[in-house]
C-alpha cells in the first residue's frame, strides 16, 4: 500500500577524494548503485593528493540517503566532510524577514519615521485608536499563533519545533495574499495562558490565525478569543479545512446530481477539523450528518464526558443511529474522513447509496487509498497532491484573511466562511467533473474570488469596520492629519 | 528660549479652485502670506468651471498649517478637499513588512517550505531545540516590546499609540544592523503579566528589546526577564542611553584631561535612563556620582519608599552630601541631566570645577540650552540633532544586538555594554575635541565596531553559544541534516 507521497530530497555532499584519474568515476558508480542520482558537481579545492567537491545527490528516502553515505565511506581514500540536505538548506536561517517601507539614511528620514515626527502620529492614534488601521501595520498584519501541540502529523513537539511550520504558513500568507504574517510560538499549553497571551499581544495585529493547537483545547481557545477580541481570530485547522471540504462537496454533489439538503453524510474523526466541518455542513443546509468516533456513531442514548461530543450527539444523527462506521455507512451518500489511515474498507463503499462520494482526508495516508476506492466511489477526494481533487486549506485561509483585513473586520462570521466555500466551488463552476471538484492551489483566481466574497459577507453581516475600498486615493481619504 | 528643534512639515492639500485665469496666483499668494511655502503642484482633474490640484505646502509649525488653511478657505470659490501631511503619509499602512526568503510558486516549493518537507525540519528541532538557531528566524529576529507607558515625551499612551514608535525602532534595527525586528505592543501594564507574556512568546526570538516602559516598573520587568530567559533582554531606554553617555563622557574627560576615576559627577533624574547611567558609570570605574532628584541629593541620612532610590543612596554620593542641585554642583566636574527642561541655571556651571562638562539630555528641551551654557562649560552634549555632540542611543542598540545575535548570546552582560561604550568612543579616537566627542549616528563604522566589541565581550564573559562565525561556509558547517 502506498504511504506518504515521496518527494526527492537533494543532498549536497562535500567529499574529499584522491586526486587520481578515475576516482570520481568510482564515486559516481557507488552513489548510483546505492540508489542515489548524481546531479551538479562543484569543485571546491584541488590539492596535490586530494580534491574536495560538493556533489549534489538526489535520493527518494532517508534509507537511500544512509545507503549512499555508507557506500561512499567504504571507498578507499574517500572522506565525507559534510552532508547538507536541500530541504534543510531551504530553512537555514528561517524563511521570513522584515522589510522596511523606506530607507532611513538621512536626518530627515529619521525625523519622519522616528523622533520627533513620530510623536504626532502616536498622539493621533492615542486620541483615536481606530487610526491604528491607517497609520500602523495593523491593517495588513496577521499573527500565526501556535502552542506546538498538534503540529502536522507530529503531535506535541513544542514551540521550537513548531516554528518552521508557522514560518512556512507566514510565507504562504505573503505569497498568496500579500499579507504580512508573523509567527508566534507559545511556551505554554495552558488554555487560560494562551488566551491571555493572545489578548495581550493583539494590538499590533489585524487578525490572528490559530494553528496546530490540539483538540479539544483549540475549541475553547478560539471561542474565548473570538469573544474577547475585536479582530478576526480563526483556527485554520478547523475552519480552513471545513471551508474547503464544503466547497469540494458542493461540486461533488452537483456531479452526482444530489442536493446538499438531501445528503446523508458520515464523518469520521471528531477532532478540530471534523467538528468544524460538521458545523459548517449544518450551516450550509445539510440536514443529516452522522459523526463516528472510535466508539461508533455519536448518538443521544449515550453519555459523553467530552462536552463537544455531547454537542455533536445532540445536533447530528437525525435518526439517532447507532453502530460502527461500517453499520452507519450503509445507505449514506457521503463519507468524509478526517481521522486515521486505512480505517475505511473499500468494499464498504459498495453498501452506500448510489454514486458514493468519498473524501478521505487523513494525511499523509488516507482512510482509504483512492486507487482502492476507485471501483466503488463516484467521486473521490483526498488531502494529497499526488491524486486529483486535493482538499487543501491553502485554498481558503489566504483569501479569508485578505477579505477580512480589507474591510477591517471585527470577526470572521459563519456567513464569511460560507461565502468563501461558495467562491472556491464557483471557480470550478460548470467545468466540474468527478476528477475536478476543487481548483488547484496554484489557480491564481482563487484568492481574489474568496477575498471578494468574504468582504461582501463581512459587510452583510455587519462586522466590517469600513465598506469602501479606496486603493487609488487612499492617502487623501484616510484620516492622515491629526 | 528655543524649544523643540523644528522640522518642516509638508502638507499635500487637495484644492478645488475656479477654472479662471489668475486663480492659482491668488491662491499661492494667500499661502505665502500665511507663512507656507508652495512646492510641487499636481493637477488632478480639470472641469468646465473648476480645477482640482494637489498642492504641496511646507510649513514650520501646526500654527502655520492652520493659518494657511484658514487663508485658503477665505478665498472666494476655493474649497479645501483634503489635507495630508508628509509625516503622516510616511506612516500610512505602517512602516514594516514581512518578506519571504524564496517564492512559493510550485508544488516543489510548497513541499520544501511547507508540508511534507517541513516535518523533517520540525522533527530535527523538536529533538534538539538548539537547532532553532540554525533552522528558524530566531538567529536574526528581535522583539521590540512595549506596554506604551513611557512613549517618547508623551507618557502613557497605550499600545496602539506606541505602535508607530515600535515600528520605527524596528526600521532602525533593519537599516542599521540588518536585524529582523518585530513590534509587540502589550495590552497590559501589569509587571507580572508583562513578564509572563514576554516569556511565553520568547521562543521565536533571538533577543528582546524592551522599549518605553515606565520606571520603576521597567527595572523589575527587565531583571526578571534577564533571569528567566536564555536570550538577551535589554531595556534600551536604560542601557542604550547609558552606553552612549559613557562613550561621550570618556571622550569629554579626555578632552579636558581628567581621568574617569577622578571625576565627581552630579546626575539629575533617577528614572530608567538615569539609574542605568549611574550603574554604568560605576562599572566603568567612576567613583563619585551624586544622584539628585526633586528632593535634592540622594543620601544615606534619609529614608526612601522607592527601593531603587534606597539602592542609589547606598551606592553613590561618596561624601554623603546633602542639598539642592545648585548646592552639590559646586566643585563637581560633570553635570549629567536626564530629567527636565531648564532646571540647570547657566551661572551655576560657573561654580563647578575647572573645565565643566555638561550633558543636558532632557528631550526635546534640555536642562540648559547649549547656547546659554556655552560661556561656562568646556564640553556640552545634548540629545538634540541641531547642536554638536548628540547623545543618541541609536549609536548603541543596533550594534549591541547585532553582536549578541552573532554569537547567539544568552544575555547582555555589563562587560558587553562597557565594550560597546568603548567601541563608540573609539570611533572618535584622537580626533576628539570639545565639539566632537561622539560619532554621528550615520557614521557607518559604528555598528560594526560595536558588534565586534560586543561579540568578543560575550565570548569573554562566557555567554556566547557559539564562538566561530562562518559566513562563507555556514551551510556546510551548520547541523543541517537531521
Amino acid at each position: 500500500m502506498a504511504t506518504a507521497p515521496s518527494i526527492g530530497t537533494q543532498l549536497v555532499m562535500r567529499l574529499e577524494t584522491p586526486n587520481t584519474a578515475g576516482s570520481f568515476g568510482t564515486l559516481a558508480s557507488a552513489i548510483g548503485d546505492a540508489g542515489g542520482m548524481v546531479g551538479a558537481v562543484d569543485t571546491r579545492t584541488v590539492g596535490k593528493t586530494t580534491i574536495v567537491r560538493d556533489v549534489t545527490v538526489t535520493v527518494n528516502s532517508d534509507a537511500i540517503a544512509n545507503a549512499v553515505r555508507q557506500a561512499i565511506e567504504k571507498i578507499d581514500g574517500v572522506r565525507v566532510l559534510s552532508v547538507s540536505d536541500s530541504t534543510f538548506l531551504a530553512h537555514l536561517g528561517g524563511k521570513i524577514r522584515t522589510g522596511i517601507t523606506r530607507p532611513v539614511k538621512t536626518r530627515q528620514d529619521l525625523s519622519t519615521v522616528y523622533t520627533p515626527g513620530v510623536a504626532r502620529v502616536s498622539s493621533a492614534i492615542a486620541n483615536d485608536p481606530a487610526k491604528a488601521y491607517a497609520l500602523t501595520i495593523k491593517r495588513n498584519t496577521v499573527c500565526v499563533l501556535s502552542d506546538g501541540t498538534a503540529v502536522l502529523g507530529l503531535g506535541d513537539i513544542g514551540p521550537y519545533g513548531a516554528a518552521p511550520v508557522m514560518e512556512g504558513k507566514c510565507m504562504l500568507f505573503k505569497q498568496f495574499a500579500d499579507i504580512d504574517a508573523f509567527p508566534i510560538c507559545l511556551d505554554t499549553k495552558n488554555v487560560d495562558e494562551i488566551v491571555e497571551t493572545a489578548r495581550r499581544i493583539a494590538p499590533i495585529f489585524g487578525g490572528i490565525n490559530l494553528e496546530d493547537i490540539s483538540a479539544p483545547r483549540c475549541f475553547e481557545v478560539e471561542r474565548r478569543l473570538v469573544e474577547e477580541l475585536d479582530i478576526p481570530v480563526m483556527h485554520d485547522d478547523q475552519h480552513g479545512t471545513a471551508v474547503v471540504i464544503l466547497a469540494a462537496l458542493m461540486n461533488a454533489a452537483a456531479v452526482v446530481n444530489k442536493r446538499m439538503e438531501d445528503l446523508t453524510i458520515v464523518l469520521t474523526g471528531s477532532g478540530a477539523a471534523g467538528t468544524a466541518t460538521i458545523k459548517m455542513l449544518l450551516a450550509a443546509g445539510v440536514r443529516d450528518v452522522i459523526a463516528v468516533d472510535r466508539g461508533g456513531a455519536l448518538n443521544r442514548d449515550e453519555h459523553y464526558d467530552n462536552s463537544h461530543w455531547t454537542w455533536l450527539a445532540e445536533h447530528t444523527n437525525r435518526q439517532n443511529r447507532r453502530g460502527s462506521l461500517k453499520d452507519v455507512l450503509v445507505g449514506a451518500d457521503v463519507f468524509i474522513g478526517v481521522s486515521a489511515p486505512g480505517i475505511l474498507q473499500p468494499e464498504w463503499i459498495g453498501g452506500m447509496a448510489r454514486d458514493p462520494i468519498v473524501f478521505a482526508m487523513a494525511n499523509p495516508t488516507p482512510e482509504v487509498m483512492p486507487d482502492q476506492a476507485a471501483g466503488y466511489a463516484a467521486v473521490i477526494a483526498t488531502g494529497r497532491s499526488d491524486f486529483p481533487n486535493q482538499v487543501n486549506n491553502l485554498l481558503a485561509f489566504p483569501g479569508i484573511f485578505r477579505g477580512a483585513l480589507d474591510v477591517r473586520a471585527r470577526k470572521i462570521t459563519e456567513g464569511m466562511k460560507l461565502a468563501a466555500a461558495r467562491a472556491i466551488a464557483g471557480i470550478v463552476g460548470d467545468e466540474r467533473s468527478a476528477e475536478y471538484i476543487i481548483p488547484s492551489v496554484f489557480d491564481t483566481r482563487v484568492v481574489d474570488a474568496v477575498a471578494q466574497a468574504v468582504t461582501q459577507a463581512a459587510i452583510d453581516d455587519g462586522v466590517a469596520r469600513r465598506e469602501l475600498l479606496m486603493p487609488d486615493d487612499e492617502a487623501a481619504a484616510e484620516p492622515v492629519r491629526s
